[in-house]
């Protein structure tokens, strides 16, 4: 038999990303192609687990790289930096993902289907309606997930209109109640006691690069922003050995209240400057009211000030 | 009034091109959107002129360059060095096209549908599909007249089984006999006794760069390749001249037989080796039997030789 077609999201995975990639599987099995198969670039997080176990399902398999020509379909990014060890040189059949598009090239025609949500699975809802394809309960549930995580519970400003009708009727079809279900998977998500300072700030990070500023924007969730902090000299250090390590010109960790939809950051490196158009630091520290989300609010701050 | 969202295609523009930013503008508008409006960034050739005039119709306007943020939909290509003057600092909101990814990047999320088929149109008639929205008489017959340029009325090997099903249903909407239309539109595109050799290498020429070469690969339509080939002398001097003026590296001059599906090329430059490890040249020139696409076969004959 071929070898199967790899669907994973990006590194750091999130629960859009693992659970987009199970679905969009699940979705062109339905559609005839059983060739396909989800994996999965890191660990899976607690609130990822929480939907997972609510499944009784077993997470993606963990891959490294992909080999030279390995034919793949990326959901939820498309930055090559942001993808497997060996993209560049992988046969790219086709994108799902609700991120700008950079850092992306291929050599052929393919299938891309960006859309400006909130969630890579509100997208995917809307292949299943278009294609009359039916939404069985376990899709329903795992792109119920994605769409709660990604908008937390439809409060984050990425939020859209398509994201609240997908996430109204995937409730429906999945016979969860959205309000219990979603606070139960975010609050999952926020238990932090596991986590070594090295392991959180690394969670959920994003690197990029622009005009030769090497920057990473590093996001956990809370409901206690002071239990976070109590960590904050040994998430300090770690920070700065990870800038030392990598020749990070700006690192920024954002620690989310999810339930007041505030966000305390810490920033370290040599272009703090960058952070300090927008807000003074008082040691290293500025509390963003309002901001929650990393794509549509902190990303655009600090790449319209380098 | 908010400024026009514009709509346009490639850098000269061929049929699905034009044809495509038409049938946007008409969808959108289907949809709601009024604010829109279809534009050219170059001359319209006889082949589209062929398709305007049986439907009375007036060509978009021409623009030569976009203002920064303003606001952008392209259709049938993505690569910034084949789009208006100023894309880079334009908001791109949405892209329809069937080209690889290549040269393109956004800092926003936006709309981006790609699909492998032969022709642009074919992805916006399954956008009219799956929106539900009705396809007038018109509108069928520019999307029906794109896809019979795009494929060479379905014969080119860009061809897939979703523009066979569109040209078909387009063809009934449109009450044109497919093929009788489709020979004249073509035909139209192949008088080429009003063009200089200047303007027959420019008429629908491909420029990109792989791994430091400058290449550019032009295309014409023929009936009859001896016609064409009895101006050689006078087309090479002008490559030669855009070679110069360009620093060009290798220019490919592809005149393709419509009828029997043949290209002749012409290859000038200091890198006609490139094309010597497919093809032996004589007098600068090779005939390449079934080789009717610059996507599908010329093009990955160049860039797998670089």
């Amino acid at each position: 038999m071929e070898e199967k077609t790899l669907i994973f999201g990006h590194k750091n995975p999130d629960t859009d990303t693992i659970c987009s990639s199970m679905v969009k599987q699940i979705l062109c099995e339905k559609e005839g192609n059983t060739n396909v198969k989800a994996v999965r670039l890191g660990n899976v997080n607690k609130e990822t687990k929480y939907a997972l176990d609510y499944l009784q399902m077993e997470a993606p398999e963990f891959i490294e790289k992909v080999e030279e020509g390995q034919k793949v379909i990326l959901v939820d990014h498309n930055e090559f930096n942001q993808s497997a060890d060996g993209i560049e040189n992988a046969n790219i059949l086709e994108v799902v993902d609700h991120h700008r598009i950079c850092n992306f090239q291929t050599t052929d025609p393919l299938y891309y289907t960006a859309r400006p949500f909130g969630c890579t699975s509100t997208i995917l809802y809307q292949e299943f309606v278009e294609k009359g394809i039916e939404i069985a309960k376990t899709e329903a549930v795992l792109m119920a997930s994605a769409i709660i995580s990604d908008t937390l519970l439809l409060k984050s400003p990425t939020t859209t209109k398509f994201d609240e009708k997908a996430l109204v009727e995937l409730g429906r079809i999945a016979g969860i109640d959205i309000n219990k279900y979603g606070l139960d998977l975010l609050k999952a998500g926020t238990d932090l006691d596991d986590f070594s300072e090295k392991e959180l700030i690394d969670l959920d990070a994003k690197k990029f690069e622009s005009k030769g500023v090497k920057c990473v924007i590093a996001q956990v969730n809370t409901v206690s922003i002071p239990d976070v902090l109590k960590r904050k000299e040994k998430l300090e250090e770690e920070m700065n050995n990870a800038i030392a390590e990598n020749g990070t010109d700006l690192f920024v960790l954002a620690i989310t209240d999810i339930l007041n939809s505030n966000s305390q950051i810490i920033a370290l490196g040599n272009r703090v400057d960058i952070i300090e158009k927008t807000v003074k630091l008082e040691d290293n520290m500025a509390l963003l009211e309002g901001v929650v989300s990393r794509k549509k609010q902190l990303l655009p701050m600090v790449e319209n000030n380098i």
